[in-house]
């Protein structure tokens, strides 16, 4: 059985960059489960699987199909149960919709900002159109005005991270003593802005960057 | 047995109001475990138990002394394991680390501001003296220079709260279907903030004053 993951890439496949795909890849690698990545641009997500979701990532897993990533990586848990936990219990599962809840009112906000103009660029031209139609009109902006503002927002940016700061004195993962489904939420939000013409939102030397590269090395040899 | 609870009071004793304490008392009511509370001021912390800690809660549990709120939390999880869970597994513990950094380096400076000169007002002589000193050395400012960005910080404080807010749309607690200690680490910040002379610090509307009352509930009838 072949597993596909489908995310979204810009004009080049190798450049992909949606936070909630990051997620379920590694989701997928931490459950040692293997997939086949197919990365499409924005507008063709409504031609993919009869038209199932119009967001990525979709999973189709032999003849299911998932959509949303909180709901893929319930499914995971609970398809494979037997594979590394993504929650380690009802508790790190309602507790990772906090998470999910602070990553996007907070960090995702504050990336938008930043990225947006970045995106744009990377994408085909029919994406460059749906993009700028639709992302200007939810932010009632030009993506020109709002790229004024990205230095102000790299500077702000590293204090929205003060909860993970915090907590990374206590512990080395969200999860506690390993990485759960909660600390792939926030990776995938800081690969976005990585993936997007942002290397330098975080100082090299943050706690926050260390536990990123953790969370990484953690999932690649799982 | 007599389970003992060490917490924190103004003048009138009745009046406590320490974040870390109502967490535990909320525990305990989860729990279903009697207890005797007895609240101290300031600066009696010191003398309880032979100097056991410098902080409350302490929890005297038989022959046991356990201080910090987490540890507490910990203890009586392990303790107690055929009462209900506060964590509902090891995910759940993991993360309830990070509500707490949420909570510690979110919400609770911002409360600290907002309720600071009311605290000291409320406090007994020996007490306010102790509470003075300590507090203008740690923020570098007096009590009354801080008091006058009151407003100001209570303008910006439902906002610090939208994590939580957006979560409820997903779930009705922090612990998914029923509230866990998670829940209970931001209803003791909000308790904190109201017992201080601060009712009105979200409006009566908010689906954080909702989420707080369900917290409430559920404890005085579990």
């Amino acid at each position: 059985m072949v597993r596909i993951l489908y995310t979204l890439c810009g004009a080049d496949p190798d450049i992909r960059f949606s936070p909630h795909c990051w997620k379920i890849i590694l989701a997928l690698r931490h459950k040692g489960l293997d997939f086949e990545e197919k990365p499409v641009g924005f507008t063709e997500i409504a031609k993919l699987e009869n038209g199932f979701s119009k967001t990525v990532p979709i999973l189709k897993d032999g003849d299911k199909l998932i959509a949303d990533s909180f709901a893929i990586a319930l499914y995971l848990e609970q398809t494979y149960p037997d594979a590394p936990s993504l929650f380690k219990g009802e508790g790190g599962a309602g507790m990772a919709r906090f998470v999910e809840a602070y990553s996007q009112s907070t960090l995702h906000p504050a990336i938008t900002r930043i990225a947006l103009k970045h995106i744009h660029d990377m994408l085909s031209p029919v994406d460059q159109a749906y993009f700028r139609e639709s992302r200007e009109a939810r932010l009632g902006s030009t993506l020109e005005e709002v790229a004024t503002g990205r230095e102000a927002e790299i500077a702000a940016f590293a204090d929205k991270l003060k909860p993970l700061r915090v907590m990374l004195k206590s512990q080395p993962f969200i999860g506690g003593s390993e990485p759960l489904f909660a600390d792939y939420i926030v990776f995938g939000a800081l690969q976005w802005a990585f993936k997007t013409g942002n290397p330098d939102i975080l100082d090299a030397n943050d706690p926050v960057m260390n536990w990123f590269e953790r969370c990484q090395g953690f999932t690649e040899t799982s």
